[in-house]
């Protein structure tokens, strides 16, 4: 039997911004990210019951980029604008819309916004209980930049 | 400390289609819908550890449409192509790319799609455990009926 559930709606998108839904800044400090910012489109809601996961959209200028990290939680990322050259571990790979990428536990990982003229918008999905990101330390640093591709692509 | 983990991985987009995802008919059995198939892009496959959500995506052809269902667990879905009305409980609402929509636990809910040059693709985000959908008995779907605007666009 179903019942009337006032919790379901639609949030219906504008230029990549989404009516009833708050935006915050992508972190609230640091210095390893630049031009991003973020909405949690579903998932961070009271009344969004049912699920255990969030879905977030990430949007970041031309030349910006995330933070290079890792965790122990995964990624789900689609693209939904613009262009990215990801480090992956010790790879860079490029994306587009719809791409879809995978963000295995503890890959080493910083998407950079490699349109001239558009942001890079794409959503994030990631489970509500997960553990904080964590920036790579030196030795992995170094390991990385061993690889003069991806040392031309990691910003920090 | 960073580990290279070969599960990370972008599987490009063409067409609506992932390469390296293996798509799949809608559902194995059933007359309550039409013209549908979908792919799980991630959240099913070996190796695709540290989320506890599957990214699946949709398609249905012009006219088609998903079942009239409802279940306990939560549904976001994010449009992606075309353009959808969904039958959500009482109610019947309109969505195109790339509004979002959350569909609460247990609420009745039926896309269609209604372009009539394209077809309605979108994402759908589940829990990976979840119950089985189920179809509303006559009952409720005597009660949707009253609506003259619902008992329009619902398909069974």
């Amino acid at each position: 039997m179903s019942q009337s559930n006032t919790a379901s709606k639609v949030f219906p998108e504008q230029a990549f911004r989404w009516q009833g839904i708050e935006e915050e800044a992508y972190k609230a400090q640091g210095t390893h990210f630049s031009g991003a910012r973020r909405q949690v489109l579903i998932g961070g809601g009271s009344g969004e019951q049912g699920i255990s996961f969030e879905t977030r959209y990430f949007e970041v200028e031309p030349g910006g980029y995330t933070s290079l990290e890792h965790h122990a939680h995964g990624h789900v990322v689609v693209v939904l604008r613009g262009s990215v050259e990801i480090v992956l571990d010790q790879t860079v790979q490029q994306a587009s819309p719809f791409d879809c990428i995978f963000i295995a536990p503890h890959s080493l990982h910083q998407l950079v916004a490699t349109s001239q003229d558009e942001p890079l918008g794409f959503l994030c999905i990631v489970d509500q209980q997960r553990d904080p990101p964590q920036l790579p330390d030196k030795e992995t640093l170094n390991r990385l930049s061993a690889d003069p591709r991806v040392a031309a692509r990691i910003r920090t």
